[in-house]
């Protein structure tokens, strides 16, 4: 039965989807949906209220905002613009204390060698960095009284640091005590129609399992002690859910197939993968940076 | 049926075997098979004679060796001197007048910025060139009497330069009129059991449709002017492909199924694609290098 | 004496003012210079008109552009779009034809690998090259009538290819046959106060000996058969040059000192050389990419 | 006066020489040379033993061992494998408890955008890192009883993470508690006869202001709490210092003269340093992993 089959996907969106289509309503789960005609973005935000409707979707209690937009593929500039704007605004809602001064840490997820593992380093390699200079010469060095201060790092992955990205992470955190963490990575969707062309903002943090690179540690406000937002794009499509969705489509009713195993540790991605990572990420880098520039009132 | 969706491999071998499931022989093709227990690595030797062969088979008249080892998935360094060491030995027996001094011209094909797409750039980066210090100095540089003269070339991809690859190799050949040429280039597999394990080099070049940025013009001896060796490595599975080879070993007769539609653009590849492709590019790079420092007779 | 030490400069500028320093007008050399207060950017125009002044200066005959900015140096993204407008104005006027349909080549020059030399690279990077489209699919893929058809190649420096710069676009020229060649390279400049906020525009090309990886063969409109304009940018000053330049304002009178064969091969560079060629190369870039969309009359 | 002029190197070799000009013994500093004729490399151990010394010399009381072997700078594979192991007797005998069993956390400092700057993160990239793998499936996945547990980080520079070098390490180390660090970074010489071709080790860790990119923040015993190993080559020579230098050998008695203002964050480095960095940094990653792969008693 396709049910023992687990599905594999990081977005809340789908996850609930694929219960939905037994049970109309879902008990402890919240939903609404906003469509921008304007920009064509559809926000979605689910918000899953208890444990129970946790464990049946199969993600943790939180709230979950999707954007989706197809003319993220396109290589339109002024287009990006635009969505990194509905980006920061939906950014702004969700990071706790947004409206007053604050440190915070941003992580790039994944490994910069793998194309489409490489979203999280290349979002930081955009943003404006401003703790160094803050804390050396005030915030005067930017003409501002009231600012954020925004640092990051880029953990790097366990194969080739030794080391599991929160023990990492915990321990910069712990050095340099930020308000809030914003983690960006690149994630596994369920179907190639939300691949490049979804972002998922989440309150969260990142679980074990998730992401393109299976990242096994959590970065939570548990595990963190501090707040932390989870910024991801779909990039990848588990390949072994692609042939099991192929296969349930052709309404052909079967145990879990032979050709599974041989799929083990592989993704379908999208050719011109390069390009459109370059997009996404300064996409969301802008957005974030737009977000953490916030006026604030003095 | 199945004989109507078009079986996407850049594998001779694969191709054969399509055709082999129905026709144990196939008139004008001839297959020596040798395995070498030591090394633990099969050559497959395929021979296209005939046109008619190469219709049915979809691949070019001509000769395609195959190695095939699965320990090129592991990290060990010894092993993988041993693997460049069988390579080149088939590839001095397949690049035309080995035996004398000639000038070679290795061109890298693929995309820099796409990891399973880089094998060709990598492996132009680590190459012994040698022609502009003998054209300036001679020999004599290296302390030999006999010596190849060894040029290189990552001509890009269209999408970056504007131009097909064909446009450039063919500029660059008439300009400094090599007597062959190679050219790397990563390849589609039908199977992901013989990704990244498999080198298949040929003497019939590269043609439209291969490689997994879908080159869509020729280099071969009659666009060019000058005998082509290609060498290839599978790091990628067409997605659609793997989809229909699932729905057929479930046994279900299918139409083309919608799903791959959605599949259009993109590949199955695997997840420590980064590290195979280091490996794989210094591999195949150290195999050309002793090819073409080749010991002549004075 | 000091004048028997050739100084090394790629800028016209540069060459003019050491020849300036003993006399005040040089026949055959007509300078004008302006101020643009408002984006605080200085355009000299260097004409070298004959070839007694071309000896004089160890320049070409021909136009050379120069915009300095001290600005260039900071981190505006606003201003920086100001300078792009301002390079575009000055290379549409001296690019032959600049008012019809062409085709033009774009060549990045240089070394990736190299902080410094990367610039070349880099600009081809950001372009944005439309040649393979409109061949394949017209101008109506873009919505125009008119629009000209843009190429770029990075050829690779002379040690990873085997092969002179000038061979390879050479070979791609008489392959594509474009209109004009525009060519960009990393270039050395005599004093430190011009590096990095210096762009200079010429259409004599480039020469053997010029620029920081010190490419040895022409591209000029003699060796490619069409106008070739030159973009360049200081990012390095000679080791030697400093040196003996510090020792002659110490009004020390000496012979080539000993020193100066020590510094062979090394060049001196600015500690933040990365992010300031990401930031020229995107405003080269996005100079090119507003002079080459040129609205044409219908 | 010369002396006012406070000479920038980061080997403790050539601070020592700067002061041996005007006397030949200094107290609290010893020295010992050994000169392998085989592999032509010169052993250097400088022990700075006295507080006084220390001020003298400007460099902290401790250990300094400098291999200096011409050779460094070509590129001979075998002869590099050598040097490697000459490193690794070195380093096995400057690191704490060599011949028992510990954790190592291997820091790549630098700035892997910048050529000259990178040979620390560059090192990290060929590093075997057994720690995740030992502490998931113990030392039986690599068929030993004893092992080190090797893991490694780049922390990236503060321009771009907006922390502190030290904060970073301090975190990580406090999180995964390693029995050694081992820091490598690009240096600054004196000279350019000492760049790329002289090796440093120290058990005194890196102090502020050393360094290619000037990293402000100690990482020494004190500051992370166990001991600290640092490593570096001069990749690059102060480019006000060069000229200081010159000034002083053309006899010339000079104030700190005027063009070094305009030298302020200038470096002077080889033309073809990229090539460089990549030989050295594979040297150095290899003496390390052969360190590291230590033999054990049973």
């Amino acid at each position: 039965m396709a049910n023992s089959f687990k599905i594999r996907t990081d977005l809340a969106l789908e996850a609930r989807e694929s219960v939905e289509e037994t049970q109309k309503e879902i008990r402890g789960v919240e939903i609404d949906e906003n469509y921008d005609e304007k920009n064509e973005v559809k926000v979605t935000r689910v918000v899953i209220h208890t444990k129970n409707a946790a464990r049946n979707l199969g993600k943790p209690m939180g709230t979950y905002i999707t954007l989706e937009a197809p003319a993220m593929l396109e290589a339109d500039e002024d287009y990006h613009r635009e969505i990194s704007e509905t980006l920061a605004r939906q950014l702004g809602m969700i990071i706790p204390n947004h409206d007053k001064e604050q440190s915070v840490l941003v992580v790039g997820l994944g490994n910069r060698e793998v194309t489409a593992d490489a979203l999280g380093p290349n979002v930081v390699d955009n943003l404006f960095v401003t703790r160094h200079v803050i804390l050396e010469y005030g915030k005067a060095a930017y003409n501002r009284t009231k600012m954020n201060l925004v640092s990051s790092i880029v953990p790097g992955v366990m194969a080739a640091t030794g080391m599991e990205t929160a023990e990492i992470v915990k321990g910069v955190v712990e050095q340099t005590k930020p308000d809030v963490v914003i983690v960006i990575d690149a994630l596994a969707a369920r179907s190639t129609k939300r691949m490049n062309r979804t972002v998922q903002i989440t309150n969260t943090g990142i679980h074990p399992g998730s992401g393109v690179g299976n990242h096994r540690s959590a970065l939570t406000k548990e595990s963190l002690g501090v707040p932390v937002i989870a910024i991801g794009v779909p990039t990848v499509v588990d390949a072994a859910t692609i042939v099991n969705d192929a296969l349930e489509k052709a309404s052909y009713s079967c145990e879990e197939p032979k050709v599974l195993t041989e799929l083990n540790n592989m993704y379908v991605t999208s050719k011109d993968i390069d390009a459109t990572i370059k997009r996404l990420s300064f996409m969301i880098s802008e957005a974030i940076n737009i977000t953490l520039d916030g006026e604030f009132e003095e």
